[in-house]
């Protein structure tokens, strides 16, 4: 039971923001003389140097005190004694222990946006450096139209802007400081909840008690806003390898994020990239298990709340690292522009670009669709491409083919004819790289 | 085949926001020169009157034609003949169908804030009613302290604070156009994006084609909101059916949100309630069956996107009326005194201020609260509470316990000593209660 | 309100076994003598009847009248009298919309068993035709080991005969029959289950009536095994999705479970496969949404309960057209050998052979791997495979090689080699393929 | 990286199996002359002394060793030399890991099973011990109709004899051997999988070596099942929360599964069952998580797969401790008979009892039903229950009640009357009871 209901095992390391969230109070109780000078002065030096042992690694903590805040209680106490005790004046293990996730989850979003960041200026690098190569763009997994592998990787770079900015979102509603709720409904000393805010760097306050020590929304949200970048990481993940494999061989990822085989001496498998796809289950699996959990639970502090904290603190580490990784991943894949070339040679990606070409001469568009079909059973017929048929084909199939059809069809025209704002086209893609830096650069 | 991969059984619901976008592309298209303005002007008044046709309930859409986008297009053309098929210059389905989504949730979303402000207002407004109505708070659903009911439902005001503010945050990245991305790589038109975003009211463009077309974040987010909201609804209803049940018996319901049971008469069972706490169930589902759909998913377009629908809708559909029938449950909801005064007949919830009454005359918190265990112990074995001990009682257990004690245990005392910022004191709920005025005043 | 709680919109599929229900019902309440005989054979020929008007179609459900029971009831009532009213004698609508639903169920969960035999014959046929066909075989999805396509397909007849269990295990637990429940706790009248059992062909009984009112667990097994299901034919459309791609094309599937573009005349679209896919997610998603909706339910029915319904009715809605459009797919593919065959001119899937080669003539395993490793380079280099190395090149590489190398590599010996239970040799396959028809033919 | 993808952080609980498993391999490949006898021998006394050392604790493992397996190969190397290598001959790390997880599993089930029959063995024990305590039934959280605690103690009884069923078909699907299926294709060794599933005591084998190794299906039906349990956990765990609380106060549970509060004296939390109620969110997350992992995933083996292990891991340690801990809060709960009789002095739940009497006197039910509501609302307003009410409020209200109305609604006999198979009354109960104590004699 007693190791059942304890926290301590992954609690532990909220172990600095309790003692930083603990000494802002003490501090308040002193400037407000709930507590007097030598009282709080006692409380903080203490804990300041219980924070340095614990940082030194100077300290164990012990199951039989449940959590880390009955584990730095007891340290406390061995060290100063029964003032010790009176740190937990106007306050509750309720309140202290929202402070403490708070407080730890405003650090570990900034984290992982800063590791957003990361991997958006490792696409933004690589999209600049293989700006002109240019990738069957797919739909259905079916080869649609040609697209330089610029604006495919600047794809993902806006997926992760969105990514950023959710996460900037969360931090709002996680920046608020539920300290001074007590229990569930305040407290009935003099306290100053806008000082310990302060002096943590709280943007607000919770305005409601109850509200306070029973809201797990931001937990949610962070774990709603890493489940849509986990799935955008399996996006890319499952793109490289799908990438790397012996059909495609668009890239060669860096022997770092690969791993051989035991018994297949031919292989090289992109083991990271498939383990952040898989990851994605379980980051998943923490948003439906805290969404459960809160289901349909009464006001306010229940001890199925204890339940919020393993989920996010494994998403943390799942995040960090898989940014950090693919970042890398990212920078030093190699493009293997020999098979992209041979993937072109049977490829009627530019099939649109005939039908384009006849919509522009005047013939409705699902005629012209028409007309291309043919071409497309003839080219394959023939063992070539639309590049490869001779003109009379063309004439055949429509009066309104001239030979610049030939220039029509000419792979980077294709891609560069995509002029739109936001499109393929080399101008196009150079404006959204210039954004995306701009973004990078604010 | 047909039947299975149809969609015009759900998505005719985007049949006016379809015509809408068609109407801005038309027109740019016109403006462009890229159709001439008879053309453009014969797409625009034959989608125009279409669309009051539909809206009057005049035109049956066929399976047969798969989707919406296909069944108005074949409208079109029985009505303005071949020039019908030149709206689709410079676009594809897969451009139109975000565009047609966008504009679509658009609406929905703010539908939904507006039913979060109703429910908000609700709220405020029973508070105030309300106001001096005290109730126990619960940690562990056991009796902790006393509060204010209008604190516990304003408890709820700042959780749809926060949803209101989640729902804002997932317009602003709905509030985004995708039209002009072509089937993936944008088009070689001489389109103008921003034209048919003024026209339409988007705040701004997607940058890359490739994401305009496989993006669903926007929807992913909105069902995570949903969910957090849900979550909300779950819990104030797990509460009406508490309060409405026998043993507590805090508040009764409007008939109208109750049924009787075909086989007790005595029944009256919070049906509203309770099926709005079930369907939390089915808007998880919808929020991790979409997360499925996305995850390791390749660029740009795939069918399984498709799927991308059924669960939104349904979401919408669940959100506002739950929102609408809580805000007339909150409303209409009357407070059974006779029964809260039983209620606390036998209630300790003032034990922590007798803590706090030998903590603010020196006694350490710890011992305090042993003193106070022993004295609820006392009570209990007299059937009395502990404003019914007789002083002796109180003596025997500390010497620092004075007459004053038994103001200190007086519940509308025990209740108005929380005055700190967001506690349930009397000044405190008002303060917070002006809070929350400014808030929907805005 | 009327409109939010009512079920009708969804429950009206139960009507027949509703009403099959109440005869067996009424026939034992006049067996027993609780009604007399007149009045049951009253209600049993009103409600054949009904049934007949029913699915005839001529008979119309009202939203008023909230559900299917209430629907009968009604109508019922305007064909027998009052006499209906003494259906309700000795039921709830608790025990009532238990049996409903477990008697629908039965019937779904097989035949939902005999679609899932439809395509295990269709892989069975599949492997028969392709025996012969080997296309390399991924792990990482990369080129491991090449297999018989016969043996890759029969991998999936297994898991589907898992989900065939699967689904026997679950009917057995639905196959219980909750009907003398009453609301919760039986009934006063001296009624016998095990005729209405009997009549009903029910396997068992409830033992419990707070359990017959408030178990769904059937339904979250069906939502389970189906998940599984749905997941293992995502496996497959993933497959069939990579095969039919440009880069791989192993296979074609037929047209009618495809689709062209809109917009690119080239594409043949694998939609049937992306689509299935796709709902793998909506499956899930129903399966946490009732899981969500019973955690925490105290018993025994609650209003919540209603919500087992909607989730249960599109799993079933999507699982049987999967399977036949599976079964038909499978069927018609068309396997591309000139395209394998391409695929095995720079193939290295069968290095492994090699290492065995080595092991067997006593080269440590790991030594093996090694010297592979470096034949698979040179190879790489020469623009080869291994069976294009000349014997140097191998001599060079360990003295242990002899001229048998090349028969070692050859590509159908080093299928054939796999001999052992379950592996890919020929006559391992023909083994298993026999094993599989005996389970279709039991 | 390399932590990253390392897994012998969770996987060394392995590592008796992996070794069992490995012996019973190097004693097949011994008898079948794939490796010498000597070499055979060493191999298995190596292992069976490493096993020796790892169970003492004399053994530490290495996270550059990567998992489980590479840790005991190396440390068989550094104990018996090169010979280690042999181990590997005919064997591939995919489908060695899918025997551990195999064996582990089947371990791991039975014990749940145990369990599973210890917490139904305590409420069996309960309910002999409390057969004739009654107490409210509810539906709609409404009492309904008064119920046999023991009655409703059984009700769980039947749900947990579902979940040993459901965890006795997955023990079916378990206990199968893959070892023989090599990396994906088998192998050409000629090895005998019969002998290694005999010594192992598996009843079958995998005969299809892909699917073999990317089976996952036991893990997920075992998560499955699982949820389920816990689901029905979480439903006590409601219930127990519900009746300690002061307005219940049905029952009290034992200190050993309470605690106090460290700010509120009076309190005793029903913190396991809290918590246990909060840990269903975990084991439904890890359900969605491997249900993620998989979908879409090709054949064979892909790293993902490695996620397979963490959640059910967590979920073993999750279901253990929580049905021993459920035995024992059943086994040791006081029923408080006094709070009880309180809570029946204004209790309704006999009201249906009233309209059976009248609908047994000839009234039609749906009249009965508007009788029997009038005389509730009486009784409410005179402050008694439909006992207390006196005769001529009975004949004003419908001519056909006599005297024996009183004995009609008397508790004992309310509940009593309801003798129908699985009903709540004595005898039904005690029938129940042996059936129960069958089921356990087994």
């Amino acid at each position: 039971m007693e190791e059942y209901t304890s926290s301590i095992r992954f609690d532990q390391r909220l172990a600095a923001v309790d003692i930083r969230g603990s000494i802002a109070h003490a501090r308040m109780l002193g400037r407000q003389g709930i507590l007097d000078a030598a009282e709080a002065d006692a409380l903080v030096s203490g804990l300041q140097a219980l924070l340095q042992d614990i940082e030194a690694g100077r300290v164990s903590f012990r199951v039989e005190d449940e959590d880390i805040h009955m584990n730095v209680e007891r340290l406390l106490h061995e060290r100063i004694g029964p003032v010790a005790g009176k740190l937990h004046t106007a306050r509750s293990r309720n309140d202290q222990v929202a402070l403490d996730m708070h407080l730890y989850m405003k650090q570990a979003i900034a984290e992982v946006m800063a590791k957003v960041r990361e991997l958006q200026a490792a696409l933004v690098e690589a999209a600049e450096r293989h700006l002109d190569v240019i990738i069957p763009g797919y739909t259905h997994l079916q080869r649609a139209q040609p697209v330089r592998l610029a604006h495919h990787l600047l794809a993902y770079f806006w997926m992760l802007e969105r990514d950023h900015a959710r996460f900037a979102d969360t931090l709002r509603r996680t920046d608020m400081m539920p300290l001074g709720a007590g229990a569930l409904a305040g407290t009935t000393f003099p306290i100053d909840r806008v000082q310990v805010a302060e002096e943590l760097g709280f943007a607000s306050l919770y305005e409601n008690s109850l509200d306070a020590v029973s809201d797990r929304d931001y937990l949610i949200e962070f774990l709603a806003a890493a489940s849509i970048l986990m799935m955008h990481l399996s996006r890319l993940a499952e793109e490289f390898i799908l990438w790397t494999s012996e059909e495609f061989s668009f890239i060669e990822l860096a022997d770092a994020y690969c791993t051989g085989s035991s018994m297949m001496p031919q292989k090289k498998n992109p083991d990271v990239a498939e383990l952040v796809r898989g990851k994605t289950g379980r980051v998943y699996g923490h948003l439906i298990g805290l969404l459960t959990v809160l289901k349909g639970l009464p006001l306010a502090y229940n001890k199925d709340l204890q339940e919020d904290k393993e989920g996010v603190f494994d998403t943390i580490d799942t995040l960090l690292p898989a940014l950090t990784l693919f970042a890398g991943m990212v920078r030093t894949m190699r493009v293997r522009e020999d098979r992209l070339a041979e993937a072109f040679a049977r490829d009627f990606s530019n099939a649109t670009d005939v039908a384009d070409y006849l919509a522009r001469k005047g013939v409705p568009f699902r005629e012209a669709h028409a007309v291309v079909g043919r071409l497309v059973l003839e080219a394959i017929r023939r063992g070539t491409n639309l590049a490869g048929l001779p003109f009379e084909v063309y004439q055949a199939a429509s009066d309104r083919f001239a030979p610049d059809i030939y220039e029509a069809v000419a792979l980077e025209r294709v891609v560069d004819a995509r002029t739109s704002r936001g499109g393929t086209g080399r101008e196009a893609v150079l404006a959204q790289l210039n954004m995306a830096k701009a973004v990078l650069g604010e």
